[in-house]
């Protein structure tokens, strides 16, 4: 319990309050064009989302006195109906995925109509809403590259660990054929499912190369959760840490478990071409800070870098690691407009951060998704701006 | 919603009743042994198992006046303290996996501290009892194979499907190799997640083939959820259908579905052995059911017959289906000693059934998994007989 405390912290000081300050909308009426989620289980009508992005969720509760949809750090009240049934709307949300919940006579509880996401530290309710853009992540007739579920020892961990690899449409049919592999790791409280299921890695992969837009390449998608190291002392509960924020050697634990365990056992199992011309790195949020902290390290493993909503990386970054400036092909820094604002107070602006760069000789692109915050559709955007640009 | 009452009916004609029949132990008090259940979200102490099989699950819940356990098709009342936290036992269960849920104020959600499961025509909570044999499906530092999520498109639905494909550990080792499949069914009200996740279908394979017991071969786990046939009249919600039961014809959209989409596109993606004598069909309960209408109708394209509590064969199948007798290598039958008594009342005695084939020169298997009933630790088991008879 501890170790998520503090992975939220750590997300936390680089989104707190982004896209989190909404207030119930309680006086405009809803367009009614409500329709099934597509999340939601086979079947299950609720909840639905409209056109304005809203959220109607239903239960049959009845012996509850309190029964309210919570959403994007908000809570909303439903009301019940003759028959125990529990209705209501949330106000407008972005477009994507947002992680939700219900609350029935205090009892936080997933609503039994979803499907179920890991994210905030648990498995529980999810919902897409869609947007102007969401074809890119569609379902759809073309080569389908497949998910790979992944068991393995992990001498680093003297345990078994679990990973999935995305391997590209045409990976089965040319057993002479290697690629080249992008390591993509997940944000704080979150998992190695978080790319596959609400990422849509595997959709967004296979639509971009039937259009010849990306190159095809594996991606590992592993378990990065942080670890507060051993000889560090940890703060109380509710006690910001003292120091330096995240503290040194903080993503030791999963650089060493990436180094010595998951790149030797991909580049002995798949057909990889293994070396740092072929090999990029990339994260979301926490996972975004892990690539900064172990691509300065090892330039030499890396070629192209990707941090989505987790910083960006300084001048003098490259200045104290030695060979990143020469050996990195491509630095990609992206963000929801609307954590935007709220990213430049922690580690420079990143904006500014990766113009510098540039004008320093090195290959960048930063990209800001429009309308959206410290989210799964910035990251899937993310990943839809950054996979073109890898392996050319 | 009809579709999923009728699988549910299909499935309830063969099992009803029976490992249902417990009553809530209220009277004895639980040995103080309990231990958190493996199928826990990561870092959750509840639900706790002990040594007798009891589930003790708690939730916060302070407004509410009544909260339940539901496990095994009986709702054990939660005692409320002081903190608002509810927490209670249920009588002892079957070893194995349960489906569960909890009751709030009336309203049947999932255990917000449970992985999910997809069963009971919805994802929601499971708990695994630990077995005395839970050994062979513990997750060991063997070679493992994959489970690879594999998206397709089907002619004869016109629509894309979805299915898992477990690959044996030496599968990316020697490009050259081809291997046999077995088409392996999930049963009523459930889906194509059943045998990877609660069957534990690649952790029983790996270590079966690492102890040299089974042959390697590959697995095709699909969606066989049954749909009322287009031109049969549908009995009105409530009321029996009138005639034999299922109504003939009721397996012939996934036969078609399985032949004319599935198994050419496993053998054309996988490295296959893609004849009669490399390809077996098993399935547990409505997919036992299915295995038999269709290897039945098709002995010319599978060579291994697996039925788990779902069902036997008779003679009178084998006389009126031409080339099953000299086709079919094995006929597997397998029930939860739980569940027999009521089998018997359906389809004919499946020991009786499977000894008159044994007489008649056929090669049969008849396996009862001791003391449990109609619930995944009989189909794990099962799995774990059946596979080292195939392909030898």
């Amino acid at each position: 319990m501890k170790h998520r405390h503090l992975c939220i912290l750590l997300t936390a000081l680089l989104t707190s309050g982004i896209g989190w300050a909404q207030t119930p909308d309680t006086t405009s009426a809803a367009i009614e064009d409500f329709k099934p989620a597509s999340t939601n289980q086979p079947g299950k009508e609720y909840p639905m989302v409209n056109s304005e992005g809203r959220v109607r969720a239903q239960i049959k509760a009845p012996e509850a006195t309190r029964v309210q949809l919570d959403i994007s750090a908000v809570k909303y009240d439903l009301v019940k109906d003759e028959n125990g049934v529990w209705t209501g709307d949330s106000g407008p949300q972005d477009e994507g995925f947002h992680y939700y919940q219900l609350w029935i006579d205090g009892a936080a509880v997933p609503d039994p109509n979803s499907l179920y996401f890991y994210g905030a530290s648990r498995w529980g309710s999810g919902i897409d809403v869609p947007a102007k853009d969401q074809d890119f992540y569609a379902l759809k007739d073309v080569p389908h590259g497949q998910i790979r579920e992944n068991y393995y020892f992990s001498k680093t961990e003297n345990s078994m660990r679990h990973c999935f690899v995305y391997t590209p449409p045409d990976y089965d049919k040319d057993n002479t054929k290697r690629y080249p592999v992008l390591y993509l790791q997940h944000g704080g409280g979150e998992n190695e499912y978080g790319w596959p299921n609400q990422g849509k890695t595997n959709l967004i992969m296979d639509n971009l190369i039937a259009e010849g837009k990306a190159k095809p390449f594996i991606i590992v998608m592993d378990n990065g959760t942080w670890r507060w190291p051993e000889n560090m002392p940890r703060p109380r509960r509710g006690e910001r840490p003292s120091g330096p924020w995240p503290p040194k050697g903080w993503a030791d634990g999963f650089m060493n478990t990436l180094i010595d365990d998951i790149i030797p056992m991909i580049d002995a199992n798949y057909r990889t071409l293994a070396d740092q011309a072929h090999r990029a790195m990339a994260g979301l949020s926490m996972g975004g800070m892990q690539t900064r902290v172990i691509t300065l390290a090892h330039p030499e493993l890396f070629s192209y870098v990707g941090m989505f909503s987790g910083g960006s990386i300084s001048m003098d970054d490259v200045n104290n690691a030695p060979g990143f400036k020469e050996k990195i092909k491509l630095v990609f820094i992206s963000y929801g407009s609307r954590e935007l604002e709220n990213a430049r107070r922690f580690g420079g602006d990143p904006k500014e951060n990766t113009e510098a760069l540039k004008a320093a000789g090195m290959n960048t692109h930063f990209y800001v998704s429009p309308q959206t915050a410290h989210e799964w559709q910035s990251w899937r955007r993310g990943l839809h701006e950054f996979a073109p640009l890898l392996f050319q």
